[in-house]
């Protein structure tokens, strides 16, 4: 009798190959080849569950907001039933910015995805609804007036701070003091 | 007698070539035979010139940097003797988003290099000094306290404006409203 094939462990193990390739050498690197060495099973397997480039290029991401989203919500969990606006601002942001290795990996795929679909703006639509949902959600917690501009102002301060934390122009301290300085202005 | 090889010129026509496929395809497209191709040169002639990826992503970054510089010199130009600092700095960082055709073509470029230096920091030294010298400038313009804090948020946010400016995430209304209410709280 032939061994029933587990879709979804191997789909794992080349998603989590896919994840170390894009991590340790940037997200061009990953192809069908590299990922497959990386994984140790033929390019044909990986083509099997990852038909294209985008396709890889969209799963990592996936992968990386979904790790985000649960990062964020183990974050707000701990802060009790009625945390300030600004408490509230501030756990959310600090647990998206890649501070530590863990999530720096998940920066750097990030990153990579947002200059690939710099070049290709029809491989990213989720990434616009996700800001649309993060600035909405920003400017309701913000105060008025002005909230949608200040909410969109400080959703690229998070960008960029993670971007000059991935690129080692920021230290950890340096992008902290950053957003608590500008958390200041916003809530007086 | 054999013609005389203007090697500036020629350095120049694959300099050309080379930001072109950055541009339209992304920094990772970037290799000797699509440099070549694009110029309709060999590769051997490419790689006459720059002997590594790395050597040709860095030429790509002086050149968009050596625009961006000049791009803020003139916009600089156009304020008169003694502008108030907010106007210089609004002046400045709109000089440096990706708000036009010509600007995103350029932004793209650097999106691209600073994703391929999250993975290799030893890339881009001088990106670190980019940095330090424009938080520097940035915080002797800003009122105080804390205007070193306030210096790297503000140039994160601009530099995460650059980044949903490129992504299509805000619309170049949307990127100047966010910098103006952030320039409006930092000098009250």
């Amino acid at each position: 009798m032939p061994k029933k094939v587990d879709h979804q462990e191997r789909r794992t193990l080349i998603a989590d190959a896919l994840m170390r390739v894009a991590a340790d050498q940037g997200l061009e690197a990953v192809s069908l080849r590299h990922v497959a060495a990386e994984a140790g099973v033929s390019a044909g397997m990986v083509q099997h569950y990852f038909r294209t480039k985008d396709e890889m290029m969209a799963f990592a991401l996936a992968v990386v907001r979904e790790r985000s989203q649960i990062r964020v919500t183990e974050a707000m969990a701990g802060l009790g039933a009625d945390p300030s606006p600004r408490l509230l601002l501030r756990t959310m942001i600090a647990a998206l910015l890649p501070l530590d290795e863990r999530t720096r990996d998940d920066g750097r795929v990030a990153l990579a995805f947002l200059a690939y679909t710099a070049v290709r703006p029809a491989a990213a639509p989720s990434l616009r609804e996700d800001t649309v949902r993060l600035t909405g959600f920003i400017a309701s917690v913000l105060p008025p007036p002005n909230a949608d501009a200040a909410a969109a102002g400080l959703l690229a301060l998070m960008e960029g701070l993670g971007v000059y934390l991935l690129g080692g122009q920021y230290t950890a301290e340096q992008a902290l003091a950053a957003l608590d300085a500008h958390l200041d202005l916003l809530f007086g």
